[in-house]
């Protein structure tokens, strides 16, 4: 068993805000990311994959199908989109980089396990300093 | 003379869209950039500074204020805004990456001079594969 | 539960010398590390925590206040310092990176555990080719 | 105990061709990466090895001997090599990104458990968009 | 005007070796570089283009206009190539760095020229430690 | 006419401090980096060297003699050592990043022009957010 990952990108905009708290309890827990305006980031996306090594192509999986899958379910509904507007999975959901990271969990398993591989983590950076891990549970 | 630079982060909203344009010509010429509810991105902002180096301190220009400039008059305006709408100095511009580079420069320019310094360059990063240096000219 | 880390920064001088040995030896083991007038690198400091996502702020923890933790209980008192001098929770042990990065999770481990969340672990890079990770065993 | 990890690097040719196959099923499954003439990449290796802090050195295991092991033995035999037909360790096995993470911990792992270490995981990057880790199991 | 870089990749095998000498010299002048069976590198390509900004869209070129240029003039011809064998405009060319980047320069000068803008630079980094810059002469 | 550029790497210690000052003036003006006890950095070198192609070669000059005469006559004196007292060449020099970089580029211009090369400039980053550039003048 051995575990792979692939890199992928999105440009988003987004805000953090309750609507069920007054603009200055969102501004005190949410800081400038409650810019009513919106602000956004390029986001680095890594999907770890673990399988076995299938002896007759070297690969685990392949990366130009898990690429695509990535593609198809995740980044293109994501990318120069508006995280808290425009995307279906992430409706009714803070668009927190927790939230966004256990939203394409949900989105990228059942097609991985249909590859007879298992999702390990979801990563996914916001800025250079700050990232969050998934692992499903 | 020696060149110094000093950089800078900020994390906006943006969209590219001419109001004198129908949808499908903005659609046509902006693509994904077009998109009516924003995207967003992490910039990274490089200033190139010219000057003669101090021999009493070894510096051409002191990082902690050429730092503090910059986030007075630039990143603290920029960081966690949309540039569309957030932005006194980018009112009336479309902020491409070009504009944004230009306008930056006007607005570092005459702290950057009343330092006895030059200058330089303005790098302005909008994504790990494209960015543009404004040299004032 | 979800895995989330904030990257910190401190420059700092060191020097690798076990007083217990002679000058020959520390050179044999230290290498260039044992360098009698110090040497110094910029240190790249990753804490990660662990704990579950609030469903109201879509976050586990506020990375401003983890962000604040790790500046006021580590890196302000690391950084542009003297590791082997000047550093309280330092005092007695040989500053490399592993003693460092166990030093730090001492330090933040009851203000992470009074947060409610669990610090997972201390990635502490020396330079671009090496690193250490503790997690607490 | 604590995990401490040494990057190296290796520069090196290979192609993905199963030779049972046909010359189409070959670029179904390899696409780009079945090119009769060969195509290389900028390995990076990241070895992470896992074992107690010395109180005397404050090191779990001393680096210059761990980079040592690891030119000596895995990274002087791949760099600017040639993968399918230079290496005596990867006769015979496709070089896949995974394969060759298996065939280093393979010859690493006595090295590193005569110095009194665990093995604990060889990272493998073969492009900046995609790496495999191998954990032994 | 103003300078805007665009970032692209190829993977390309090639080696360093001079037909009209000894394997002696070949080896003394182009050391491991010279190795028989290849090796190769991913290399990063940046073109730089300078031009004054249009108003209406506030480019100086289409970003997604130049990248295709580039790969259909330039990458595609590379990736994933055989830099010695595959690739018509290498033809007779030693095919070090210095060489890659004028070819490629001369490749891109009347696809760009033909946009109204000027192609200012051709930066090829090799591998993180060395790279070139041409500017035409 | 083609500029080819090696990175070299050094770790020091250093403190900016002027000792015709008062303790109070030292640090008004440079703050932490007056830290009595030292702090340090890990240096990133940039040599650009201008030269002509070599039509036997393709090369403008041969890095392995590039990185060489670095090492002997730059980085071996520099890493791991403290600029303020251990290297020769910076003897009564403030050592701030300005100052490293001239004085590098008085030690290596000698050994460039005797291999027909034009020396182009030096770079010198002191920590992922700062670094000059000197050409020269």
């Amino acid at each position: 068993m051995i575990n792979i990952t692939r890199k992928e990108h999105f440009n988003a905009a987004h805000k953090l805000h309750n609507p069920a708290w007054s603009d200055e309890k969102n501004l005190e827990v949410f800081g400038k990311c409650a810019n009513p305006n919106w602000h956004g980031h390029n986001y680095e996306l890594f999907v770890t994959v673990r399988g076995e090594v299938n002896p007759e192509t070297g690969y685990s999986i392949n990366l130009r199908e898990l690429s695509a899958i990535i593609r198809k379910h995740v980044t293109d509904k994501l990318d120069h989109k508006n995280l808290n507007m425009d995307v279906d999975f992430m409706k009714g959901l803070m668009p927190s980089t927790e939230n966004v990271a256990i939203a394409i969990w949900k989105e990228l398993l059942p097609f991985i396990t249909a590859l007879g591989c298992t999702l390990y983590c979801i990563k996914l950076c916001e800025t250079e300093n700050n990232y969050v891990e998934y692992y499903g549970e």
